[in-house]
């Protein structure tokens, strides 16, 4: 792959779904793999797939297909997954309880140090062996821990101070789960999980679906 | 729009997106819009935000742009938000109660009705005023209550279990968190939540500049 090379936003945003599929695949012992197939699998059309492969050196050969294994290497090394990024929660409530007892991050390279909260009686509990600290520690573990990213599962209204301080605090990527597309004056990298996105496109399927049931009664 | 056309998946993913960014300005009291202005808003070329406007039968207008709140209204109402569909969480862990909590999806016109479990210590207990109820009256409840939606917050090895009793209580569309593509041998729609997604594609952009960074110093 030329490094040079800027990867578009979407197809980088499909990169971790090719990285999910080909791992099944190397799990199943697949040594090599058409376009045609991937596209059968992923419910992508092959175009596609071979449009997206091709943005970064195109790994597959005329009637060969992919290397499932080189394809899968050459994809985690551009999604950076050996850089080994450690990662804090910020707000031990539900849904920072819920990320840090998921544990496919970490198979993932990403090595969670750290959970701060502000609430007495949550401050010393232990989630999977990691003891919540007081944010009052926050910007010193930072630094000691060289932590690279923080998960911000805080109150909606609080989301933006707290990034605030931890881009302050050095920290360069955040990944936001309020609700909100969250902009700082910082240079520190936002991705916000926007999760009712998901539950509203479930919902727009089910409707055309619905829909194409009430035609087909009506038809007959 | 012409009820017929159908929209592909790709363009139906980025409406929610839409239909955010439109509720912000429709908050902020914005009458009309341009796709330039959109497109500098939300980080899309405003070619593809006409391409994806017009795909169910542009509203916007040569020199005037697009009307925010009869825009809104229209992607809500392919979004199929006025259907109020009724939901239950399967499982009521970190992630279930997180979901539980998460009051954006019944501004979106989704109702939680119902939270089910199987461990008796959590059985009974209240989340948002709704009883956790154990997975035996699960069955019943689906089908009395017209439940149309089940999200999925169980372990990992449970989900293709739990997804087949619900798709055979008549539950039209999963929501599955674990990550994995469930697929089940019944007709109904399933989306799944991929967190580590988002996380990798964060990853990558957090690379990015770190090697731009590393360059810029090398270069000077």
């Amino acid at each position: 792959m030329n490094p040079k090379k800027k990867i578009s936003m979407a197809v980088v945003k499909r990169l971790p779904r090719y990285y999910r599929y080909l791992s099944d695949l190397l799990k199943l012992g697949i040594i090599r793999i058409s376009s045609k197939e991937l596209s059968d699998r992923m419910g992508i059309t092959s175009s596609q797939i071979r449009q997206d492969l091709n943005c970064f050196g195109g790994f597959g050969q005329q009637g060969y297909g992919y290397n499932v294994e080189i394809l899968y290497n050459e994809i985690g090394k551009i999604l950076g997954l050996g850089n080994n990024y450690k990662t804090v929660i910020i707000g031990a409530g539900n849904m920072g309880q819920a990320l840090a007892n998921y544990t496919n991050f970490e198979k993932r390279g990403y090595k969670l140090v750290g959970i701060f909260d502000v609430r007495p009686e949550i401050i010393g509990k232990k989630i999977r062996d990691i003891e919540v600290m007081h944010m009052d520690e926050f910007d010193d573990f930072v630094k000691k821990n060289k932590v690279h990213i923080a998960m911000i599962t805080v109150p909606y209204e609080k989301t933006p101070e707290v990034a605030t301080r931890a881009a302050r605090a050095g920290i360069k990527g955040l990944w936001n789960f309020s609700p909100m597309d969250l902009k700082i004056p910082y240079d520190v990298i936002i991705e916000n999980v926007h999760l009712s996105d998901g539950l509203m496109v479930l919902g727009y399927r089910l409707n055309e679906k619905l829909r194409e049931q009430k035609e087909n009664k009506e038809k007959n």
